[in-house]
């Protein structure tokens, strides 16, 4: 082969978002496959089926770079705890990668451990060593780096900022603790509150309706646009949310004091709405007088960010080997 | 000279702590100087005259690691904000080593840094690659090492553990804020809780008697000494400040997981009266179930670690040059 290209892969419970290219150039092409939940060969045959037809002719997939959800060993390639990929758990994605593309370099990482990578290198972290990274989904998944490379753990359970504990006597968390940070900043923590909000005889009338109009169909983005719309009850609601992220941040920034925070997932694109009283009490909470200027700023990469962080681990390893 | 020895002192608000030694045996001697806190120079003369005349013959000092409690430049080797050395602060260390030893090499680090380093190499940390550590002083002071490096942070504001919020409407701490990580761990947030519990009426008398006895000499050993001969009062203060350390810890493991956590300081030799329940609220905090069995043990090196650490550090120096 005359190029050697690499794969970057999200694998979701729904889907495999991947994008295949060079140094440069690592999404010049994109696509997905629906992820088999229950067959990981399966939907590896299926990844490889999409992929290998899609190669240039006189190139080849030197290294695939692959980000799960859940507990990822990245040096042994299992997964273990996967909540959102039963059938997987505890399975060797390693062999599965080499039985569905032969024999190329595989690195294994957690999806959003994978999708700060991408941010540091293609987005909002680029030219930054040392980052910390909230991804505001129905959960929250963090990620650290530290010195350019990411922090995974001794039992790779680092980066679950989602479960640094705000107030012990708060909402209850899905991990059975009380006021996690996720209790608050996750979209279930968000809609429970908004639920909460719309039935307190204290609220207007804007947010009851809108919740009970909405039903279980209720979103985050319904409630954004709410408090855009000038709602002071919406608006009230994002401001606590994002005080309480704000004093998550201020946490992180006590502790690593990094050149930059990003806030990514579905939850931030409710954008200053949340940023702005994020960034007004993480600045209080902080000790360092440098560090209060410290940016905390949106992802820039969108729902291929995990794809194209494992796609730049990859092609690192492949750099390494 | 013939052999290259190394000097690792502790600057304190009272006394210089220091150690000379070789690389097998970084204390061969021992010993301390009193703080001048007006004067940097004649702090480090001080410190010049005492080293120098025990040096064995044929012996020279290479290289010098200096500790200080506050916010340390390491690579320029300055101190800014040092609430314990009001006369030190924005000074140039470096040049005031090099000043009173002339030419040799000078590395830098805050003193909870060069404790962990101590620990690291020669205490309660050896062979682990990924540390944390708190010091439970009058406030409390905090470290983090990430594959064998501490992590200082790109305002040198990392490791401020103390000042992690765990409670928003807790008791009020000395940076302004409330419910900070020292507010209940620090000797300071402690003893604070004592004199309030002293004068609760559900309160047993033995308590009160104590802190009316010892007035404003009371100290953390006061208490746990009425704890270990089993006041239920002071047992549930210790229960009680190790549980919302557990928190701390939790939230750290969750973040970092690291190979294990280092409790240090004057209050930690409460001992398990501290660590009992602090080991069982971060293991209910926790979310990776490898992480839960993380061992949360005292420091080792005692009074020394910093000197001791700064010494370790200052020869890392030499033998990286």
């Amino acid at each position: 082969m005359t190029e050697r290209l690499v794969l970057g892969a999200d694998i979701g419970g729904t889907a495999v978002k991947y994008v295949v290219g060079g140094a440069e150039d690592p999404d010049r092409f994109a696509g997905e496959v629906r992820t088999d939940t229950g067959d990981v060969r399966e939907t590896f045959d299926r990844l490889a089926a999409a992929v290998v037809d899609r190669l240039p002719s006189g190139a080849g997939l030197a290294a695939a770079g692959l980000a799960c959800a859940g507990i990822v060993d990245p040096i042994r390639g299992t997964l273990g705890r996967a909540p959102n990929l039963p059938g997987w758990e505890n399975r060797d994605l390693a062999a599965a990668l080499r039985e569905a593309f032969g024999d190329i370099l595989g690195i294994f990482a957690n999806d959003v451990n994978a999708a700060l990578a991408g941010e540091a290198r293609f987005g909002a972290g680029r030219g930054c060593r040392d980052l910390v990274m909230l991804a505001l989904g129905t959960g929250v998944g963090g990620a650290v780096m530290v010195d350019g490379r990411l922090v995974t753990g001794v039992h790779h359970g680092a980066g679950e900022i989602g479960h640094m504990v705000l107030d012990q006597d708060g909402p209850l968390c899905g991990c059975g603790n009380r006021g996690c940070v996720e209790a608050y900043a996750g979209s279930y923590g968000l809609l429970a509150e908004a639920r909460r909000l719309a039935v307190d005889p204290g609220s207007g009338a804007a947010l009851s309706d809108l919740v009970a109009a909405r039903g279980e169909a209720l979103s985050t983005r319904d409630l954004s646009d709410l408090a855009a719309a000038g709602d002071a009850d919406a608006a009230a609601l994002f401001a606590r949310t994002g005080h309480m992220l704000g004093l998550a941040v201020g946490n992180l920034l006590n502790l690593l004091d990094p050149d930059k925070i990003i806030i990514g997932g579905g939850v931030a694109q409710a954008g200053d709405l949340l940023l702005a009283p994020c960034r007004e009490t993480a600045a209080s909470t902080v000790l360092c007088v440098a560090s209060r200027a410290t940016p905390i700023e949106p992802a820039e990469l969108g729902p291929l960010a995990a794809a194209l962080g494992a796609s730049r681990l990859a092609r690192d390893g492949l750099e390494a080997a």
